[in-house]
This record gives C-alpha cells, structure tokens and sequence, in this order.
C-alpha cells in the first residue's frame, strides 16, 4: 500500500495551489485587470454555492423591477471564472430601462411571464421579441437593450454575463442621475435644456 | 436637415459589417479556433432568440434526466460571444452523471426542485451541496461534476457555459462506450477487466 | 557558399504563410469571431500605409464634425492586430456627441486646437477635462463619451482604438435614428412621447 | 559620447520595469486569475533555468512511473509565459493512468523507449497510437489521455503544456481517493457499490 | 421621489468598484501577469489625461531622436485597457533605430514631416514607405521596425501601441550596450570581433 | 437497453462537431488570426502525432545546425491548441544565432549533449547559462535569443512554443540577407557601410 502513497505523494507535488482549478475572490484587496487575488483557505462547498437569488427581489418602485446582482461581488467564486448571473424579478408594467454591459454580453432566459426584449446595434436597428416562459435571448457585448412586462403577471428572468463583473452604464441615469454639466450634455445630444433639467431633476442629477 | 443626413454617413461609414456586433454562425462551413464564420443577410430579431427550451425534455430513460442544448449549434448568434446554455430535466431519481466540459465553467440555477451537484476538484476533494428553488452553483473549468434530484418532484435547471462550444466528456461513455481497448483501459485504470467487460456491453463500447 | 544556403533553406522551411506576422483582411469574405482571412499574395508596402486621413473631413453638417475611419474595413492590414485609428475634424462649436464604442476602448490625441472632452463611468460619474494640443485622453470601454471643441478654431485629434473594429453606438440615432417603436422607447426611458416623436423627426426614426 | 547617453537615458525610460519582457512569480503571495505577482529584484539567469528534470524520478510504485513536474510552482520563472512541462520516467509496465488538465493542452516527446499513448474525444473515440523516440502527440485540452510503456526498456519523456498551471485530475483519485461520499459516486456513474468500496479502500478515499 | 431612489440603490447594488470600468494603476506595487492592481480611491479626470506629450522631446542627441512614453507607466489609467502612445520628435537627418516591441503592435501617425518608415517580415522581406502628414503605418507584433526623417524640416509622429506596455528591444543596444561577452555576440551573429568591440565602444557594452 | 440509447442520442445532440475538442488545420484555405479552418473527416490517431522529429536533422552547414519545426504547418493538429515544438541538433561548434519569435513564448529542453544559452532583455542584460542534459530554459516572448554548443559532442534540444506558429525573425537574416536597402541599414544601425556590404554579399542580401 506505501507504495500507492509514494505515487499519490508524487502526484500531488504536481500542484501546491488550487488556483489551477479556481480563484475565490477576497474583494478586500485591490483587484488587478484580471480579477481578485484568490483566497487559498478555508475553501468549502459553501463557497461555490449562491443562494442569494432566492427570494423576489422588491418591485415596488416606480420601475417595477428589481435586479438582485451575483456578480463576483456577491459570489466571489466567479472570480476569474468568465461567468456571472442576476435574477431579474418584473411587476406587470415592469421596465428594465435601457442600459448596456461595458464589457459582457448577455444570455436571458425566462423563468416565468410574458416580456418583451430587445437590443440595438450599430447600425440602428432594433431586434425586439416577446418572449414566453423558456426562452431565451442573447444581447451581444456592449449595445443598449431592455427589457419590459408584456404581461398582467409578474416576470422572473435569469441573466448571465460572460464575465464575472459586466460592468452596467444605466442610460437615464448616466446622462441625467449624475454630474455631468447640463450644457455639456445638451451640446452632446438633441435633447434641449428644459428636457435634460426636468430629468436631471427627476433622477437627482447635478452639474 | 440634409446636413444631418451627411453627418448620419459619414458615421455609417465608420462601419460597413454587423461584425463588431455580433456573427451570427454560418453552421455550414468549417470552423475555425475563433468559431464560426458569420451571416451577414436576413438577419431578423429572430436569429438572437432561441425557443427550444420552453418544454421538458423526456426524462423517460434510465437515469431520469435529459438536456436540451442551447450551443452554437442549436443558437448560432452565440458565436463569438463567449457563453452558451442548456436546459435539464430531472425526474424523481434523475441523475446527471459525472461529466467534464473541457474549454467552459459552467453555472447553474434550480428553477424548481431540489437536487444535489458537486463537483471534484484537482486535490480530490468533492464539494457537494443540495440545492433548492433559486440557488446557484459554479463549476469550475475542466472538472468532474455531477448533479442528482435529492427530492421527490422533478426538478429543473438551467446551465449557462463561458463557451459557445463548451465541449463534454460524459465519464462512463467515454470509459465504456466508446472504442478504446479493454486492456488499456484495465492498465490505465484501476477496474478489472471483468468490470470493463460488463459496464462496455451496458453501454455499446467496443475495443 | 552553398552551405550558408543550406542553412537559409532550413530555416525558411520553418514557416510557410505570413500569418504569424500579419494576415492582411480579404474583406469580400465573411469574416469570423476573430476577424477576416488573411490576403497570401500581393503583398507589399502599401497595405501596411493607409493615406486617407491626409485631408481634412467636411464639418459643414449640423454637428460641425467630421470622423474619417481607419479601421479594418478601409485599412486592412489592421485585421488581427489589436489596433484602429481614426481622425476628427471639428469645426469651432462643432461635437462629436455620446457615443460607445462596445468592443475598445480609445486613446484620443489633440493635434491642434483645444477641445473637452470626457466619459461617464458605471457611477454616472462623469470625468470631463478641457484638452489642448498635445493632450492625451483616454476613454474606457463601453463607456460614453463626448467631445465638443472648446475653442475658436477647428481642432483636428486622432483616435486610436484597441480593436480593428470597434463597433460604435451613437446615442442619438441608436434611439431616434433607428426603428426602435416608440411606445417601447418612451417605456424604457424617462422620454416622454412628444419628446421621442419630435426627435425622430429629427433624425429619420421609425417606428 | 555624452550624447549618446542622453539617448540611452531616454530610451530608458521607455520602461521603468520588467513586467513587459518576464514576470518571475512570487509564490509566497496569494495568485489571482493571471498567475503570480512579479519578482523584480536579484534576478539572474538562474530564474530562467530549472535543472530539476535532470534525473530520472523514481519508478519503484506500483504504476511504475514517476512525473516529475516544472510547472510555475517549481519554475517561477513560466508565470505569465503560458508554457509549462514535466519530465515522466516510465518503467516497463509503466503507466501514466487516465488524467485530465482542465486548463492546458498538451503536447508529449518520446525522448527513449516505446509507449501507447491515446486520449478520448467528446464522442468517445479513442485516439491511441504507438510512439517510438523522437515522436510527437498532442492531447487537446481537457480530455482523459494516458501513456503506457509499450516496450521491454524504461522510456523517458517530455511534457509541455499551454498554461504555466495545467491542472490534473487523475480519474482514479478523483473517483476513489478523495472524499465524494459512495453513495452519491454509484448513483451518477455505472460503479456498483462494491467497486467503488474497493477501490475506495486501495486508493485512502473516504465517504 | 423615494421610491426612484430605491431603484437607484438597487441598481448600485450591482456594483462595489470601478473594476469594471477601469483599473489605474498602482505603480508602487508588484505587478503580475495582467498589469497592475487598481488604485480605488481619488479618482479624478487628471487620472485619464496626459499632458507629458505637449512639448517636443530633445533631439540634441547623435540620433536626433526623441520618444516621449505616454505607457501604463507614465499614464497609469492605461493599466488593463490594451493600449499606450508616445511622441516622437525626429530633427532633419533623425532616426528611430532598428528595434522591436515584445508584445505589441504598433500604429504610427505622421503629424507634421516626412518620413521614411519600414519593418522586416519574418521572410526578410523590408516593407518601406515615405510618409507624410496624415499618414498612417503599421507595424505588426515583434517585428524589427525603424523610422527616419525623409525631409528637411522636423517630424512628430505619434505611436500607439496594442499594449499598455509594449516592451522595447533596440537592436544597437540590445547587441552592444548590454553585457553579452563579446565571444558569444561574434559567435551567434555574423560580426566579426573588431566590429563588436568597436560598437560597444561606443554604447558602453561590456563582457 | 433501449431507454440507455435514448440518452446516449440525447448527449451525443449536446455536440455536432469535433470544434470543442480540436480543430485539425486545413492548411490549404488561408487562415485567419485564430489560425485554419477545421478539417472535420477523415480524422484518425495518425492526425494527431508527428514522427518528423525521428531522425537529426543535417548538421553540416556553416552554423552547424539544423531545426526540424513541427509547427502547425507540419503538424496540423496544433492549430487553436496553444503550442507547437521543433528539434534542433547542433554540431560540435554549432550554433543557433540570434533571432526572436514575434508572438510566443520557448521552453527548451537538452535531450543530450551541453550548450550554452541566453537572451537579452529590453534592459540590454544578459541571461546567458551553460544547460547540461535535462536542464531547461525558458526564453520570453520576443527578445532575442540564442544557443551554442558548449561540448565537444553533438547536441539535441527541443523547443516548444506558446503558440502554433511562433513567428520567426533571424537577426543576420533580417538585416543582411533580405532587401533592406543598405542606405537605409547603416542609418538606422550603428553598422558602417563596408559592413552592412560584406554581410549583404554574403547573406545573398539585396538593396
């Protein structure tokens, strides 16, 4: 029997780390263009494991929706890992407004409900789709899409990302719920000084 | 307003190929390491969704459970865009058997049911843990995993992969029901050949 | 002599095909996820120069702005490399108004005049800094962004970008230029329908 | 001369380190998705060079081989490069059991002696052949390979592989040395319980 | 109004660092194979614009050459983004020496001048052209490239690379200005020992 | 038996072509920056091995030398798999000169025999070692490199790459044995006329 112990030995001097096969994130240190620094102890089932997307997320807000995020943040096994997911929880009259990933495309599945999906390219133009319980849309990398309730019942949608932190730029509150300069931004789009205030002020927006 | 018209082409002519957006697979043709050579015409909102995982797959077989694919080669717009997805039904007593996929890590959610998955990782240490409604589990890169229904109801799931192609190699097809000769599978494993004799007539293997 | 020449031959044999160095686009094909075939033959000097960003583009349009691309499409020597450029012209009060860019991020240099330029981060903040000639700016993926001249004369700058490709939504026509329907435009943003319909007037939207 | 090394000063700080040519791994530090943070002090030509595979490793086990590992745990010097290798001694009789690397493809030289070396496809195909001295085979990435010795003599080979931290998962390890509990182990593979106990027993596994 | 600032808080939830938007760089750190950890705090514009290129660098050298970086270690907002720049400054009779980048291509723009520009394909083919104002060249990855004022007055040109940090072999330098012995220089080239003691006479060469 | 075949199909549907195992080049098309299409049929064991690498390849010339590549244009199977390999043999005296690979990463091994070898980096230092039989070296992507025999006997190496077609730029070659013309040669090196005219004559060089 030693001898199969000698060849286990050897075998196991092949590798002296896990981060061959993952890296959990410790987000308490400064990430690098690749990710987080990989914690090496204390590693269970546990970590690879989320079970925050379980409950309904709360849509009482004037969007009716709610996106609960497991990103690497809240499931630091993603790490390095090229995946991420969210739950997407839909009231009827429900919107994900339109936003886009800097740096992920994006699969959707429905899980329940009626909505109805789409995105825009480069060139202008708008794939839109309603869809039903079981399918499936992608939204490549980097263009604005949405998502809005085509049903008198709620909606609950799976997203995954292919990265483990996609990055999100919300239209309406990039241009209107931050602090970039109402002259700036009127020069920079067709909308007119009136519009931009009355959103800016609707979202919080300063400058 | 014609002006606006000449500045409209001038930006279209920044691009002259959905390219940088998506590419739409040409199943037709040979791939190559980056995937797929691209559609470019008839390109409709059609092509970027994909309506094959709205029913169950017939778990009616011996291990209780079926897969209905969402790859590159069922969902061509995944092409280039880094993941793909599938969908698994599992009977009372299903099982997904112990499987690699060779270029993905793969997520999964419960959308209903309750099933034990897990995972084993380079040292040989199993990461096991049951699921319900709502939970997630990652599995990283390359290694063996399993899932089992661990309830009384069937139970469904669904995967997402970092790859369009994620590649599988299914542990008991590739031992037993393939070709490779029984006594190199004996020498290079530790089951007698009475074993491998057994498990390659359940199977079909040859060799 | 003939020695030397025995050596060069075996050492030539160690390649057959330019595509280590350089894969030139043959653009009439379809190109795949990791660009366009590569041109074998014919290859000399002018591929490698691209000449049209010489002369200045006409800024005589509303946006006072011109962009001449060099990307993969007018250079083709770009394909594989990693790497776009561009140049602007930019007429006193002219803009180059938000846009991204889905799959690069961009360096811009001020060769003459003084511009503002800046982007908006996933916080909605926005990093916006007034730049004279020499100045260099760097715009993060997928984030929007702006330029609009700051001075009394034209300005010209150079983009350079790290893809050969990539991509460009201009947030303008994306929502009024497009066929985005209005009703679902008006859903997923804080516009108000008088708002979308009189700036798809403006730019040609349908929908 | 003076100015010559006004030159040579200015060239020099068109790098301020040695992260653009090496990135020699600190392995005291926790790793993070790309390797290992870099050494930048007292760095010799010793870094580059590992004489750890000179001697043969030592066959008296019962698979009759030994691998002898130079991976960037032992060369640090491989972080970032995306190689690494191995040196295997194969007595006669010798195996090299049934493994996987879940992150790197591989490519194996016959320095002495005869093996049958093989490695099974996504669709159950084996792909075994018999090399003699100075052959080479390469095993894609992820997939279950093996080597046996298929001479009288001892042989001697090379490993490299595409990633400085290939990953393992030797199949018998991973199913009867480790800790994935038996009854989950019989349920998602074709293994009776009294195989997996056995085999259990040979190779230390436990639940 | 609340209520919008509830989604506000949910949306931010999706995000607890600017890792995915940027990442600039920490240079005091060890770097690691993806560049640099990310600085998190204090953020400002000044973080995403140069101003190190407005003024010409000093051509009084023997080269009359001058090359101002603007890499991930002047312009650490670079780190992880794909990209850098410089100026050059090149007198009458000026001249970028034979070199190469180790992990970069490389774009050059013309901004005033004329020049004379080329590299040396892996065939030993040269690849040469005359440049003026507004021309664009490039240099594909590894390859030895040059540059040299082809007119009477000055040139600028700007570089952009594929790579926040190019790396940078000068042949002169790398030949005769390090420590190689001077036996083994004549040994692996075609120099002849007069030449080489000669030549790192002049760059400070020694062994 | 039946229910057994029912998943067998199942699974086998989760893959419609080899592309997630391997991607065997058709050398014939031209490629594109990932490398060749796929060739799907015909595919047996034979494909994935490489006996050119059998016999010494022939030493007597000028350097000595001789390289025996099994890059993807010997050995297709490499295509997309990340590595590729040669044989060298060297003469007593015989020399590898200097020379770079553009887009990869050498490991050497010595099989047998002693040879010195080195490479300089972007800071112009030295790594030069004397290797003995089992010793290997790494040389990063890029910098120039060499090997000489250090023995009395001859010597065996393999080199393996980071990539199926590493690229090749040989110094003498590329300076002295291409059409570089020689004004142009002696402006952008510190080499004299005469020189750059002698080594021309030699090399076979034009221009």
């Amino acid at each position: 029997m030693s001898h199969i112990f000698l060849l286990f030995i050897t075998l196991l001097s092949f590798r002296t780390s896990n981060a061959a096969d993952f890296c959990i994130a410790k987000l308490k240190g400064a990430p690098n263009p690749s990710g987080y620094a990989c914690k090496n102890t204390d590693i269970t089932a546990d970590d690879f494991v989320f079970t925050g997307l379980r409950n309904a997320g709360n849509t009482s807000n004037p969007r009716g929706s709610a996106v609960t995020p497991a990103l690497v943040y809240q499931f630091p096994a993603l790490n390095g890992l090229g995946l991420s997911t969210a739950r997407l929880d839909l009231a009827p009259n429900g919107v994900v407004p339109l936003h886009t990933h800097t740096t992920a495309s994006e699969v959707i599945h429905v899980i329940s409900g009626k909505v109805t999906a789409g995105f825009i390219s480069s060139a202008n133009v708008a794939y839109v789709k309603t869809l039903i319980k079981g399918d499936v849309m992608v939204f490549p990398q980097g263009l604005l899409h949405f998502i809005v309730n085509a049903g008198n019942t709620p909606a609950v949608l799976i997203f995954t990302f292919s990265n483990p932190d996609p990055g999100l730029q919300l239209l309406d509150y990039a241009l209107f719920g931050g602090d970039l300069p109402t002259p700036l931004l009127v020069k920079t789009t067709l909308f007119d000084t009136a519009t931009v205030k009355k959103l800016k002020a609707v979202l919080g927006g300063t400058g």
